[in-house]
């Protein structure tokens, strides 16, 4: 391990982080609340801290791929706790378990949330909260590194650890133009969803913490009722909002550069895009009773699809209470989520399609003993690496989801639908579960450990589950 | 694909089946119940169809990987419609798609039952119920090829497709001999358990079906009160029964054998012991309170981890009400299953050793990325053939799972535990659920496609999911 690039890295991601907290500051300012001040704290103490790390720069330059995982698992850690300082300072969250918890939520874009009573955060609060999802949605090292100019080859091992997905960052062959074409059409969709919600009547606050939710799939509201009081031209067009943030983002750059036929012959956007709307369709079909006219059974159906395929989790209707088959769809999105390159969560959608076409060819196998077949992504070969990793991904997703769902039971007494919800709602960084986790309830009664676990659960899945498991790698902290 | 020999197979599967229809027959004639009458008529119809098939013999002996496939689920199909039309005739189960849920959960040694009054039921019929459990846990293909001396080569191709694991078959080089191997060990073992269960002063008719259910590690029971009305004793031999069948064979093989020491040194049965040890002591303390001596809590974590892991699915106590940690081991038990090259279902522990491996090699490769691992079982390397194949394998099983899930979900109202836990609990062949279907209810209430969609999971799940997928191919049926 080069332990000298780790703090330096972690210095600059300090600094970078006490520019964060400056606009929570400002809010504060506007809004002339003294819950502001905490911020400013912490910001002083990050642009410290960060200095004295920065202070030296590393001689060994030699960098490797765990460097990049144990960087971006470090990071995430500290802008997390980092983040939490603030609501426990200023006591607007009094338990550092429970700041901690929604800051960890907020960065990794789950959306699960212990508060109770949001209507009563300061504003300065609330907003930090909704930009934690922002950051963490296209994710810090890739801003760091649109930004920076940082020297070296190993930019790429940083984002390929920070982006979700099998193949990610080979947009173009370097490292800080990827992430600056990244972080510029992150920032025209979500500079989009602000003014169209101001159009529609939103009001200022609401339509940039709402869109910084909605940019990052994160699903922290505003309001203790969720999406549930804005207007359906409002909630339509968020839905669509989030339907774009959960496509691969390779279609944009697709999209506006030579290659627009590229865009929509992407396999995982097809698949994507099918998924979603056969899940509407049905849904709206189960739920057509519970709502007086067809199309708000539709508006429903597809707002809670979008919501919880791209991992956001915002509620716009209480689907704990829809039937069965409902639920059932719901929770499978929840699992499959949304593509590869997206700000969004779950298994991604290429991961479940090269999965799918591994199991007929395992089929075809027996058919055709003989036949030698390979799996096409976008009219290419994948290559075995790569389908040797997304089924070793799968087996460790299911190996984390057990271990966690075992060691929950430990400190639970919730129901099974509880429990088993509430990882998946975690790992996958949705948010809201079913039954005491459900859309419409929170996380607040979870005893400390039980949060700690799910903690976990959030930073694993959004971090695609290396990063964290090597932390837990007692070779890794051996100096040489 | 080869029509004339799967249908001379299937021929010899009939007569096979119109002998095994005989021993109920004879257990009416033994306690004068005229319910017997219908297994007299099946026979006869058995045997006539078998003739009819296996009139001429196929010329062509071309025989292929998926002929076997085919083979054995068509088999399995036969088996149950067979074995199921001597309830449905003599109306002891008035609906046919209960009759055949009854009994592919009886053949697959799944134990699921649709029966409200056990005792009520003729002792011909429960004799069979349970005797479907003894034919299903070896495999009747296996039988099969134990006792007729079958000319060609293509034997091994059948006893992969029926038996359970990765690697199954290989004791000695040709097929008859181990499958004959197999069968003397199993026979062994069961009439080890009569012996001891009359001695513990179990009634002979009790002492037969009990260690047939415990031998395929099924998990009928002969009374409405399952396990609970037997002496704490015989409760221990059945415990202590279900463990040993729940063992890898080979184990018995080596131990039998000149190779002793091997037998212990086998990675699979220390992984075995060695979880189902953990369960049994963590459950044990978490229930300490729900009984009046530490032993008994002992004796009921020790039946319910053992039954549960090997599939089996006896119930001394009702688990259903124990705590969530307890609840949350035991489905964990459930989805690891017993070993490869045992009576039981599940993912199979050594397909269990192999992901875990094989998550450890992956993160191992992030922090050494150039050295060269292997994944070893009883000190030898795993082909990576094997280890692609375990991974295809989880793809698939959780596939089937989320559609049987998907499907059920459309069909039923139950609670999403009890659609969640009757999924598991077929597809891994145990029996009872959690909730509507927990160990002291049953399948009864469930919808007509519901059982139908559960009745393939069991099918899938004894088969090792390809044989069943294989015939919703088109390809498989066209005449060439």
């Amino acid at each position: 391990m080069n332990f000298a690039i780790i703090r330096y890295v972690l210095g600059i991601v300090l600094e970078f982080q006490a520019g964060f907290l400056l606009l929570p500051c400002l809010v504060s300012g506007i809004y002339r609340e003294h819950e502001g001040l905490s911020f400013v704290v912490m910001a002083v103490v990050c642009f410290a801290a960060g200095l004295l790390l920065i202070r030296n720069k590393p001689e060994n330059k030699a960098y490797y791929a765990r460097d990049g995982l144990v960087i971006v698992s470090l990071s995430w850690l500290i802008l997390s706790i980092t983040g939490a300082l603030p609501f426990y300072i200023n006591r607007e969250i009094p338990s550092f378990t429970d700041a901690l918890f929604e800051t960890i939520s907020g960065f990794t874009t789950t959306g699960a949330s212990i508060l109770t009573d949001v209507d009563g955060m300061s504003k300065c609060c609330l907003f930090w909260r909704s930009f934690t999802h922002w950051i963490g949605g296209m994710g810090v090292i890739v801003f760091i590194i649109a930004i920076m100019p940082m020297t070296g080859g190993y930019n790429m091992h940083l984002m390929r650890a920070e982006s979700p997905g099998p193949s990610v960052g080979k947009l173009v062959p370097k490292a800080r133009q990827s992430a600056l074409i990244l972080y510029l059409i992150y920032m025209a969709l979500t500079v989009g969803q602000i003014i169209l919600l101001l159009i529609a009547g939103m009001p200022l606050f609401d339509a940039f913490t709402i869109t910084f939710g909605s940019a990052g799939t994160g699903g922290f509201a505003v309001h203790t009722s969720g999406m549930g009081d804005y207007t359906m031209l409002m909630q339509g067009i968020i839905a669509v909002f989030i339907i774009l943030y959960g496509m691969n983002f390779n279609f944009y750059f697709y999209f506006l550069g030579k290659h627009k036929k590229d865009a929509f012959r992407m396999t995982e956007i097809r698949w994507y895009l099918g998924i979603l709307f056969t899940a509407v369709l049905i849904i709206t079909v189960n739920i057509r009773g519970y709502f007086s006219h067809l199309y708000e059974a539709f508006h429903h159906a597809l707002f809670q699809s979008a919501s919880i395929m791209t991992t956001t989790g915002f509620a716009t209707a209480d689907f704990d209470t829809w039937p069965n088959l409902s639920k059932t769809i719901l929770v499978s999105l929840m699992m499959i989520g949304a593509c590869a390159g997206s700000t969004g969560g779950g298994l991604k959608v290429s991961r479940v399609v090269i999965l799918l076409k591994s199991i007929r060819q395992e089929i075809a196998r027996f058919i055709h003993p003989r036949s030698v077949t390979s799996i096409n992504m976008d009219q290419k070969a994948v290559p075995k690496e790569t389908v040797q990793g997304v089924n070793s991904y799968l087996a460790t997703y299911a190996m984390i989801f057990a271990a966690s769902l075992l060691l929950l039971s430990v400190f639970e007494n919730g129901s099974p639908q509880m429990l088993f919800t509430s990882v998946a709602a975690t790992l996958n960084n949705i948010g809201p579960g079913l039954g005491e986790v459900g859309p419409m309830a929170n996380y607040a009664a979870l005893s400390m450990p039980g949060k700690y676990i799910l903690m976990f659960d959030m930073l694993a899945g959004r971090l695609e589950l290396y990063p964290m498991l090597i932390l837990l790698v007692p070779e890794i902290w051996k100096t040489r």
